[in-house]
């Protein structure tokens, strides 16, 4: 999984019929600092996160794993909030 | 999903039977300023988009999620136009 | 899918028994201008494409969608011939 | 399947209903002379591993091949401990 | 699917069950004139190849798809042994 953080929404009005209620988040990639990398991934809510905080996100055909992303046009999805990271050595 | 700028589309007579019909765009990645990233993306449109519109696209088995794309040879597929972006922080 | 330019072949005697057959070429991945990028990727041909011409790769499981390819070893896959690209802006 | 170094553990409350029990690590990706690279992945401990072990992580939807991750929403695994490389040239 | 070299083994006790009897081989990735470049792979197996030998790797569900890897947790397998490269223009 990749971790990220929620810096904000995709509004979308036209879309595949399968996607209608899909929440788009935003998420920057960041390192085990919560530093802002490069990338960010744009990834379908399944467990209702909010601006700023960090979380977790499963790509590629792992992303339609939820109840709500099966079977959809969905690549990314935030599966999991972050609480916090214990690192011995970064 | 990956975000992107529609720039372009790829002409194709010789392909998989199963490919007839499909409307292959050519997508410039973006960042969230709208502005061009080095990477492209040819993506299947299943939603109707137009040339500089900004869309999202799936990638991976997620890309034949779609009525169209279903059970054929493409990786990418354009799932939703985008409207706008709002973002906390850049 | 990602644009390419098939730039030769790969032999090979000794391979996975589903892969009697096979033709893989070698896809040199191109930029806009048909200019060669820095990575190649060998893929299997499922349309029938000749030495220097441009084409369309399909990667991951969407590689297995044709034809030959099903429920073969292989993670790419011409599936299109590139007969030009219409460009709004590069 | 990349190879890395088991550094860190991710706690998470809020997720996925079928992530309740999963134990998510963080694994540093490293060079074969198990010199850390710059990339890290979150991914499920399936072997049970500990702090500072090198691991082998498999991932997309291979990393939904073992008995706790089938079906769920994870995208990384780890699926071997590494004993020793042996390597004839780097 | 990707090019390497043979460089080397990994050697594990503590794996998933399913991988008992699984050859993990360490493939350098390498271009068209078999130098090596920066990234390497663990690939399982499944012609029987040797030390520097120059192999195809496919990666992802593609992996998957042989006797052996079958519904294991394993994302890359060596499914051909090269003999050559015809190349028109590197």
């Amino acid at each position: 999984m990749t971790l990220g953080k929620v810096i904000g929404t995709v509004w979308s009005t036209r879309k595949d019929e399968a996607l209608v209620g899909a929440k788009f988040l935003i998420v920057q990639q960041v390192n085990l600092k919560y530093e802002a990398k490069d990338n960010f991934i744009v990834a379908v809510d399944s467990v209702g996160v909010g601006l700023n905080e960090i979380v977790l996100v499963a790509q590629g055909s792992s992303a339609r794993q939820t109840t709500f992303t099966r079977n959809k046009p969905i690549d990314a999805v935030i599966m999991a909030k972050v609480d916090k990271l214990d690192i011995s050595k970064v």
